[in-house]
């Protein structure tokens, strides 16, 4: 069946273990076809968390690792280092066949590092690339890479926007999907020597490519898809997060200026959370690492309960929708045109 | 002496010329240091806007230019075809020794292509940066390149620190400006191949150099200096400007959705408009393109009266502060060291 096993790294995250462990037992309890549900990490500690949150289905499973990869270190290298910590053992249940999915919440570079050591790129995939839900008021978009692959060659990007087309449509549920180039313009003429090329590839292929599009573009929500190397798409990623965070503090300095201003704010305390909610990343449960022979589910390092109960919905999700077989699929194509 | 020259693309902008000639006027009643200010496009239509704003200063002078380049046209191509433009005919006052500053609020890539074909770059610049002094509710930044140049080496890259320190002392008066490369994470051991290079170039410089910022550290107000290739520079700066968009029209919508919230917002309009003030990047005057021979500003495409008057202000300082000359100087430095 497609019932989908999910290890989760009980240690990753701000707020690991209490939330992750919360969040894996909300998802044992509410999400349909999740066959197993391993909890990687201190099994001592992991007990303990258990212990407090009722009866616990037994789809849950514990799997001790001795060791954490802390977020200030060094990904490649702890990843080498730390032989017993809860991220590579989670990922070594994959690679196993034990799990279909990993999810975890911890270091995004030790996750990153640790699935493509040991799951390695799926068939005809050269780099895999975080594929990252972009909330905007329009509506969501996939911006991918977000961060795996800084480097990345025309064929390289081409092959992300194949995969972001797959995740829109299979997870996110868009119909045929349009995909955009992050550019400086929207003439194919504009670009990098990178992108130039990657626009004549993606315009030979059978996805539905808009053409280029512009930073001004993306929170407009006129694609679906926004592919870029990782160095672009973190420092967007990044980016976005530091304005909104300005203009949040530029809000509630004005806000809190005088009394008549206080009082106003008092009647736009549900507007500011409405808002809150919506621009909430949370809610979508993470990003995958796409292109690796297994599905990798990233979750934001200060996931709480919810943000982890989505992230294994989304992995769970992706092993049910048969993604990375589907990826093959269609890189298949994209290598025929080109 | 130093007083400045200064040419007027008076057809560049959505508000031209109305707007341009009206600040360039306002410009040339307030602004001490600036010796001549030409109106550059067509006579008849500049005499028109100068007929309604009372008695003219001497120094305003116009010349004659009988095409306009559009905002959407292919700008090196218009540049070529377009001999009789606003532009070029600006532009050409420097080259000609007339002027010692040329301000466009037309459209940035025609007046970079014009400015770099014309003009050239200073002795030892191998490449030109559109500087962008970036508001954040601490204190701006100078980001740069935003737009020039997109595929740079780490020399290139490493030039632009240069001229953005410069331009940071003395334009927006900091005492030894500290300058960041942008990168993907903060160890000089992220980013992509290039800015890596680039880290050691800076680590030997004579810059206050701080290392590598992310995304996320932009907007905090941490360095004065931010340097990247004019891909990634223009992808941050619409990035920016898409984000500060969306979250304004999330504002708007809930703000209105029910009396109680209007009334609430009622109280909050000081505070909206004092942020919107603060946030307003034509305060700065508009973005000077660092490293051609010639001082070159280009203001933003909705330029109104107030932010031409600032940007020919900016443009006015940089000839009074030798900007050129220093950054040759500092150039030099530069080439001693690596």
């Amino acid at each position: 069946m497609s019932d989908s096993r999910i290890a989760v790294d009980a240690m990753g995250g701000d707020y690991a273990p209490k939330e992750i462990v919360a969040g894996t037992v909300e998802a044992a309890r509410a999400l349909k076809g999740v066959a197993r549900l391993f909890l990687v990490g201190d099994e001592a500690v992991i007990r303990r968390e258990l212990s407090g949150l009722g009866k616990i289905p037994g789809l849950i499973e514990i799997r001790h690792a001795s060791e954490v990869v802390a977020m200030n270190e060094s990904p490649a290298a702890a990843i080498r280092r730390k032989k017993d910590s809860s991220i590579s053992r989670a990922v070594e249940l994959v690679k196993g066949g034990e799990a279909d999915a990993v999810f975890s919440a911890g270091s995004t570079g030790a996750a990153v590092a640790a699935s493509q050591l040991k799951l390695r790129t799926l068939e005809g995939v050269d780099r895999s690339a975080i594929a990252c839900v972009m909330p905007t008021p329009v509506k969501p978009f996939v911006l991918l890479d977000a961060g795996a692959t800084t480097d990345c060659t025309p064929k390289i990007l081409a092959q992300f926007a194949v995969m972001g087309s797959v995740y829109s449509r299979e997870i996110v549920g868009r119909n045929d999907p349009s995909v955009g180039l992050l550019s400086v313009g929207t003439e194919d003429s504009k670009g990098n020597e990178t992108t130039k090329e990657t626009f004549k590839l993606l315009e030979k292929s059978e996805l539905h490519f808009v053409g280029n599009v512009e930073g001004h573009d993306l929170f407009e929500g006129k694609v679906d898809v926004v592919v870029c190397d990782g160095f672009v798409g973190n420092v967007v990623l990044k980016t976005s997060e530091s304005v909104a965070h300005a203009i949040g503090r530029w809000l509630k300095e004005e806000f809190t200026r005088n009394p008549i201003r206080m009082f106003g704010a008092m009647f736009l305390k549900s507007a500011m959370n409405s808002i809150k909610k919506k621009s909430d990343p949370s809610m979508y449960g993470g990003a995958p690492l796409l292109g690796v022979n297994g599905i990798c589910v990233i979750g934001h390092g200060v996931s709480n309960a919810k943000a982890v109960f989505n992230g294994i919905r989304v992995a769970s999700e992706s092993v049910a929708h048969r993604l990375n077989h589907l990826i093959v699929e269609q890189i298949k194509k994209l290598g025929n045109c080109s």
